[in-house]
């Protein structure tokens, strides 16, 4: 068995490293403080993210990126869609093989609309990996690091890769499933931190779980609707990292995009929410650059625009529901058939 | 305003029948039980179904069938699938004049496997009724009740009385889509109660939000595809009488379908969960429907084949779950895509 590096010491990353462990693999771990390094190799705990776990002995921390990825054939990428560029920046310094690079991000960046596989391969020297895999899927870190059941997808440009992808992880509890369709499990994974902005903002407000259900659906059809205009096979959102992830992410107070959004319907602002959570929100700029995607690309997502003017414009959450709730199309098939027929029509 | 009569006080049918007297109708609504009837002329409640909630001046129970249609020119029909036929036989007898039927039952029958639209068909003389229309969706009574936001759709075979209903229904918070899938609005309200049962299972033996994310995903595509080969029109199972439905019955623990799931997950036999319910479970009827309809249709359902085990063989659920996460599809699409391909060849 290789050694595999995990770049991100998070909740995610941290669950991630467990299953490897569990699977036979010496696994290097990086971790942005060394306070957290020392604690996961001193103590085998990662309290802050993890609590009450204890991790396997063949997990070994480190700040530094070369240690970590020194004779790694697999590098995991588990930090945040913001910090994708700098890291791969600094890993075309330290890499000493031709490696795989699978990530573990959900997001879009805002102005380019550049999907994290798309980025990875703008800044990562081209003779360094032999193909970009994502992994992603309805997978609660917590639940994961208890060898709780648990299905997730990976897919990249290559079958073969994704296949020793999958490989790696696959094991009685974690059951990982292979897609062609490496756009829509991108978009899927990211966009749907949107529909659980909303989810949260629904139940901030005392809303039920009707109004919940019919935000969850009406919104998963909406960024089906901008996934398939950018190229993604519209099943895809059927499946477990289109809705699967989505229920998990809307229902589960687990979720810190649905924290967030919970914050935002309770009536505080968007800069006071970000300070409390303390945490990365990616469905924050998602949300900005999937409206403004929606603009360029001419697709309707009221929802989607609703949220964006509760966080950039200050627009009052009961307002925005209660126009969403009462808007005027009366058939629901007009919005699903748009989204088959754009796709087959391609 | 006319009359409308609800036929059926359980908490759905009160709820209905709240709605519709907000709207300025008045209601007949039909109660099995001469002190439930009392109970809500007299004292404006109906504790059992719908705790605590004031019941409208304008709603008037009644158990003589004949009193409650009386002037109606439509009939709402809220009770158990099981006894549609029998209440349809008796409608014949005492309609004075030609009705709607609009139907708010989620169930197939057994041996049969009628949609209860159809066995409204075959039951009720052709003269007396313009068309069926069903009303299904994303909806716990108890919210309705309270006037909380809820969308539903409507179905019908003639587009202008679905129309006609939904402008009865319709009001600020109480949103009504209309549909012209029939078939698919009707199964998908039937079907969900099967994995609603498998997903109390799942969190019945302890299993996480991961598990239960899975096994809904997976439960929606199988039921998706036994709908479409039975016409359905695949992208209702992703619209609010698919997703919409399944994700508030699966989440909830209003849920009975859920709660009698998760009394089998905690290691109760069938026949003790029911009688500890005390209330109909369609989803048991109906999981025996759909397992039939599988062998018939030839249509692979792993899922409902598992709960079929369970609640009729007596499996144990745990191993059911093992078998049904270590499955060995490995390309989650597969099964995705033949979905599309089986509606896309007819």
């Amino acid at each position: 068995m290789g050694k595999v590096a995990v770049l991100g010491a998070g909740s995610w990353g941290t669950a991630l490293a467990i299953v490897l462990a569990d699977n036979g693999h010496e696994v290097g771990l990086w971790a942005h403080r060394k306070e957290l390094a020392d604690e996961i190799n001193e103590k085998r705990t990662n309290d802050k993210y993890l609590q009450g776990i204890s991790i396997p002995e063949q997990i070994v921390a480190d700040i530094e990126l070369s240690a970590v990825v020194k004779d790694a054939d697999d590098i995991i990428l588990v930090v945040p869609t913001k910090a994708i560029r700098e890291v791969c920046q600094n890993l075309n310094q330290v890499i000493d093989r031709k490696v795989t690079i699978t990530h573990a991000s959900k997001g879009i960046e805002p102005e380019t609309y550049k999907r994290v596989s798309e980025i990875v391969r703008e800044e990562m020297a081209e003779e360094l990996y032999d193909d970009v895999v994502v992994l992603s899927g309805p997978s609660h870190a917590e639940e994961v690091s208890l060898r709780q059941p648990t299905t997730v997808t990976v897919s990249a440009e290559r079958l073969e890769v994704a296949e020793r992808v999958q490989d790696l992880f696959i094991n009685r509890q974690f059951r990982v499933y292979t897609s062609p369709d490496i756009v829509g499990v991108e978009l899927g994974g990211a966009l749907k931190n949107i529909i659980a902005l909303g989810a949260g903002i629904s139940d901030g407000l005392g809303y039920g779980d009707n109004a919940k259900a019919a935000l969850i659906t009406r919104g998963l059809a909406e960024i089906a609707r901008l996934g398939t205009s950018m190229g993604a096979n519209p099943l895809t959102f059927s499946g477990l990292t289109g809705i699967g992830d989505l229920i998990v992410t809307c229902t589960s107070s687990h979720s810190r995009n649905w924290r967030a959004g919970y914050k935002l319907g309770q009536g505080h602002d968007l800069e006071e929410v970000l300070e409390q959570m303390g945490m990365v929100v990616e469905g924050v700029r998602t949300t900005k650059a999937a409206y403004q995607l929606s603009q360029t690309q001419k697709v309707e997502m009221p929802i989607t625009g609703g949220i964006y003017r509760i966080l950039f414009d200050s627009e009052d959450p009961r307002d925005v529901v209660d126009q969403l709730m009462t808007r005027i199309r009366r058939h629901e098939m007009e919005d699903l058939t748009n989204i088959l027929d754009e796709h087959m029509n391609e």
